[in-house]
């Protein structure tokens, strides 16, 4: 992106998961997981919960391979995410995230109906899946011969970034591997500075709903651990913002969580002078209002 | 795009010139217009006059090329594009589109500071460079196998049409070409049809800003008679359809003139259904006003 490297004094390569099928990264580990059932298991159908973009991913993966879908999705879920989903031809069973534990309400279907439960990062064939974007920025880098100094991508429970890590790391282990969370879900940063894993206490309160997970998943943040992925955290101000940069300098659709690690680069928190930065758009699902409302405040 | 090509029955390619450097097409051609001046010429500055797409790309490639750029704009031209205009470092001289000739203003300031002047479609150069989107889409469907049928792109001279039919029919010459207008603006499409160059009566009244040519320019026009060009006429409704689609569905910000010929594909005038179309965006440079007001309408 000229402007972007302009600005910076680097250069700056955005990978646009935004465009993938689906308008989100989401697809790639959905589409993975489910092409690993054997026809016993896609007669069972699958079973996901979702606030949106894995609904979809999943939703889509299974149209494609002629498999039932359930998903359990949160009844404030953005409407345009839930019509999408149900578009593919999914069922969608609506929980209340105040009151209603979402992996109760999938247990309860998985019981009564049977069929694969598809976590949205916690499954080494998602994580897999989502890798495929680290390799395929590994192999734009190759064929623009140039090296990767570091990658910054959105987190949410972590499957994505761990993904990527592996993929991008199999040709360039010394490119700068970061992830970028909302204010207040901050949960990976956290943990990453730990050495362990700690939980959100907050469960909702981000203009970025796709990035609520309330813990890293485990197999993820083994990887990252391994990887020395560093985390960097986003107001929603900054997150809007950068949802109005794409919207009038990309000329690209990106949703707020979908838009955090833009607003790290925006925010000057990655050095990009001299080097060569990665920055991941990680979906493109927001409606109208949310980028009327960026455009105004930004 | 396999949401088109699976709804059309046939493979749907996109050319995203929304994505290319000062948001459209334009900068292909003035960059190899001005490219091609001398140092004594580029010491005298270039003229051109434009509605906002050619002024942001003769602005930019001005500015990379270390040369002063002077452009007369309507005083309606959309606000950013008269800013991202200004942002490259040109001055803008503004003209009423209702009581003033924005030829003669240019050829005052012409005689007034001198400088080289930059058509926005009837210039050899300027096609050469519209001309590498044929190439660009050409080389792309060589490298996936694919024969394009067919490939339908915005035109407001028609440099750019002109220009991919050179390009494209270079590799594949049995490609049909199509353009797309907007109703009240189809001179060239009635120009195709009379075999000779119509006008416009109106000068006003469309929201696709950017295709208000009042004629076909001389050289595009033989060229795409040559080329056997089909003209297609679209509704200011359309043309919004087209532009909340590009938001739904592919993430991708396309101000209504750069839609129309998407706005074609999607009325059902081309036929898609076996075949390999390619749609070309031509450009992104919308307000939020009026994305909301296609999002509304849509």
């Amino acid at each position: 992106v000229p402007l972007l490297s302009e600005q910076l004094g680097g250069r700056v390569l955005v990978q646009c998961e935004n465009l993938q099928r689906t308008g989100s990264f989401k697809f790639r580990g959905a589409y993975n997981a489910v092409s690993t059932l054997d026809e016993t298991d896609r007669g069972r159908g699958v079973v996901a919960v979702s606030s949106g973009n894995h609904a979809q991913g999943v939703a889509e993966a299974a149209r494609l391979f002629g498999v039932k879908a359930t998903i359990v999705m949160p009844a404030d879920a953005p409407a345009m995410k839930r019509a999408r989903t149900e578009r593919s031809g999914a069922t969608v069973v609506t929980y209340d995230r105040a009151t209603q534990d979402r992996e109760a309400v999938a247990a309860e279907i998985l019981a009564r109906q049977g069929g694969i439960f598809i976590h949205p990062y916690n499954d080494p064939y998602v994580i897999a899946g989502q890798g495929t974007v680290g390799l395929e920025v590994a192999q734009d880098c190759l064929a623009l011969g140039v090296v990767p100094n570091a990658l910054i991508a959105p987190a949410s429970g972590g499957g994505l970034i761990a993904g990527i890590a592996l993929g991008l790391h199999s040709e360039f282990p010394e490119a700068a591997i970061g992830l970028a969370e909302p204010a207040g879900f901050d949960d990976y940063t956290r943990s990453l500075a730990a050495g362990a894993i700690m939980r959100n206490e907050a469960t909702a309160g981000s203009l970025c709903d796709a990035l609520l997970a309330t813990a890293p998943g485990p197999i993820g943040f083994a990887i990252n651990r391994a990887a020395g992925t560093r985390g960097h955290v986003v107001s929603d101000a900054e997150a809007l913002a950068a949802v109005a940069f794409a919207f009038n300098e990309l000329k690209l659709v990106v949703e707020p969580g979908g838009a955090v690690a833009l607003a790290v680069l925006l925010a000057g928190r990655v050095p990009v002078a001299g080097r060569t930065v990665v920055v991941v758009l990680s979906g493109g699902n927001i409606e109208g209002d949310m980028l009327a409302r960026a455009l105004a405040t930004a």
